[in-house]
């Protein structure tokens, strides 16, 4: 039985503050723990990599990398009805991301000025998927796909060894169908640090992908020390579910126990309009969280979560984009109507029949998604997030003759001569033709 | 008189690697001393400020914020010519920067499942523009029209006063232009800290952009930690330029030291496969050099600079790759057949006539690039830089029917069947019907 979560009605600027706070996050906290996992890396090397794995993970690596064998003896594992799954989520994720390829516009800003960007693959990056509980091949498929589409030259990828020192074959077949095979039995933050600074046998990657617990992540905000780029910094999972009177209480519950079923700290609010709503949630909850083979986590996640009542949906939604939630979901007839009023969200799941669970694994949009507020500022991953886009510039005799003296006028009230100086000399030449 | 710049003839791998490192970062070094300035914002706010520009910009600020009367009277100071240069770069900037403005396309990735992207801006955006030698305006222009054209709802900006506690009217103006109007007279890292944290005078935001010395990027990077996005963690400017035999050598000379004069840890190097060229460009940087005001500055930071001389082009484009220059200029007749060599570079001027000069003030294109070799994992800002892509979906019933047992496969695979159960909950519902 779940006890009563009690309702905060239009609560006042305070309560909203409070409402809005997620767990504090820890992570500077830890950087005292992962500098020594560093730290073991840069010295040891490989070493440092087995000694973590057998200390943490509880395996004995006779080699980092899984080899061609382990990786074929993987694929013949697989269910084959998991399988299908997986290539239709692989299907739907690499079309979604194969639309977010825009075509470079080449415009003339002035006569003679051209101006463009191209996009470039990062060379070498590196995608982490957790172990833990769950083998998390969903995860392999969303950093996999749109590394495969930007065409990154080199795509390393990292997860803790199960007891066998291996991989679950889910997460080996969703690698080989996105192309990786340099594929490393290596978890933690050891991991992170390895992809970071490189070891005999894992290379440095310029970027650094996926979610983790919190020594992953505080790993990934050091890894900016080394100038390498993290995705996102990424804390607990959370979900806002919005709900009008025409919502189902059975589907709002099922929505809410989804993300309160990924761990203790998850994040789970509700917000309707509908004063009558959270009652009749609370009876759903509490017959649907029994059949959960995760109940007791999902049990602790709702002890900490948040319903929340206001007298009108502009009002909920000022409140929502002040939350910035990873995952809306909008369980509305009207749900259009509401699309305007979002301003900060992760991934937005609209209707009566758009579960989280289907942007999770299989409709096409990319699960790692900003938490903790960071959608105010951050996207989630795409294509971009595999790309740089270089700008370009090309100038004629005519184009600088004529836009050259506004730039040395502006130069020089910059008091830089010498970028005054690299125009002129150009114009004084070109005159004298 | 220079001294001469020695050439590295077709380095070793070894020689490159110590070719292409940049002064060492010391951003983490100054993490306690931008820590006291966080502490102190924090417990004192607005007081905090005037203490520390009282201190490091000695000037005793009455008002925090520029009032709309010294608004009005540095605009009516600004120098004709120059705000004639500055409306031609506003609307170049402005051109380039809104044909980045790509329209979201919505796809069907499944019978019955759509998806879609649509941009939001970011609500509240800090721009901070420093002050030192010069009047940076041309930075006010290339972090205020993007902001502008993403439509960010609050965009304030931060720069230290002059010492009769103002700005110069051409950021005054440059702001103006861009519909800003809340300007703070704060530099140094106490402006960031006030951005980040948020004084009485000075609101929170959700992203900090703009360049800055060691203090400045030491606090951005600080800023992180408190759930501020920032632009890029940014070093000290740097070009490359690879010249043909083709290439004018004054024309090198000119871009060499216009990278020069900016400061004593800029980075220049020159790449080019002929030899000649090299004794060339020394001649014309010791006829050019003297004649700039500021060639004490180009002078010790031309000290370190790199020549290197490769003997094939594409051996150059390796070297430059690995270098991954912030402005990358082409001086060659064939420009054209170089750029699908090009995988790691900020900003790219194609041709004898297009200075980077022309990139940093008024083609359109933003100089605010990634250096130190960020190139290979960061773009430079953009409208992308002041917008988040959030991802929306909906999902009819058939859709659901077609694709939910997929997802509810792989959520079992994942052990995780609380995502099975917000799909069967609903398909149990559908089928019901």
């Amino acid at each position: 039985m779940l006890s009563k979560i009690p309702v905060l009605d239009n609560p006042t600027s305070a309560d909203r503050v409070a409402a809005i706070q997620r767990p504090s996050k820890s992570a500077a906290d830890l950087r005292e723990v992962v500098g020594t996992v560093y730290k073991a890396v840069q010295e040891q090397g490989d070493q440092a990599l087995i000694d973590f794995t057998s200390r943490y993970d509880g395996v004995e690596l006779i080699s980092l990398k899984l080899s061609q064998s382990a990786i074929s003896s993987a694929l013949d594992q697989l269910d084959h009805e998991l399988r299908q799954a997986i290539d239709i989520a692989y299907k739907n994720i690499k079309s979604f991301h194969e639309s977010q390829h825009l075509a470079a516009e080449k415009i003339e800003t002035s006569p003679g000025v051209s101006c463009w960007r191209e996009n470039r693959a990062i060379e070498a990056v590196g995608l982490y998927i957790p172990g833990g509980t769950a083998p998390l091949f969903s995860t392999a498929l969303m950093l996999g796909v749109p590394a495969q589409i930007a065409g990154c030259d080199r795509v390393i990828m990292c997860s803790p060894p199960n007891q066998s020192g291996i991989l679950h074959p889910a997460i080996v077949y969703a690698a080989s169908l996105c192309g990786i095979d340099e594929i490393y039995t290596v978890g933690g933050s050891q991991a992170i640090a390895a992809m970071t600074i490189g070891t005999e046998t894992i290379p440095r990657v310029h970027k650094i992908f996926g979610p983790g617990n919190q020594y992953v992540t505080a790993a990934k905000i050091m890894a900016q020390d080394y100038q390498v780029a993290i995705d996102l910094p990424a804390g607990p999972s959370e979900v806002l579910v919005y709900a009008d009177a025409d919502a189902s209480p059975d589907y709002i519950a099922a929505d809410l126990l989804s993300q309160a079923e990924h761990g203790v700290d998850s994040q789970v609010v509700l917000v309707s309009t509908s004063t009558e709503i959270f009652g009749k949630v609370q009876q759903c909850l509490d017959r649907q969280l029994s059949a959960l083979p995760r109940h007791e986590i999902a049990r602790q996640a709702m002890a900490n979560s948040r319903f929340v009542c206001f007298s009108d949906s502009g009002e909920a939604f000022e409140f929502i984009n002040e939350y910035a939630p990873e995952h809306l979901i909008i369980l509305s007839d009207q749900y259009e109507s509401y699309i305007p009023l979002i301003k900060n969200a992760g991934s937005v799941f609209l209707g009566h029949h758009t579960p989280e669970s289907a942007g999770d694994y299989a409709s096409g949009t990319n699960h790692t998604l900003p938490t903790a507020g960071y959608a105010k500022s951050y996207s989630g991953v795409s294509l971009d997030s595999f790309v740089k886009k270089i700008t370009f510039q090309h100038i004629t005799k005519d184009g600088l003759l004529n836009l050259g003296p506004h730039i040395v006028t502006m130069a020089k009230a910059e008091r830089l001569d010498g970028h005054a100086n690299a125009v002129t000399v150009r114009m004084n030449e070109i005159e004298k033709l």
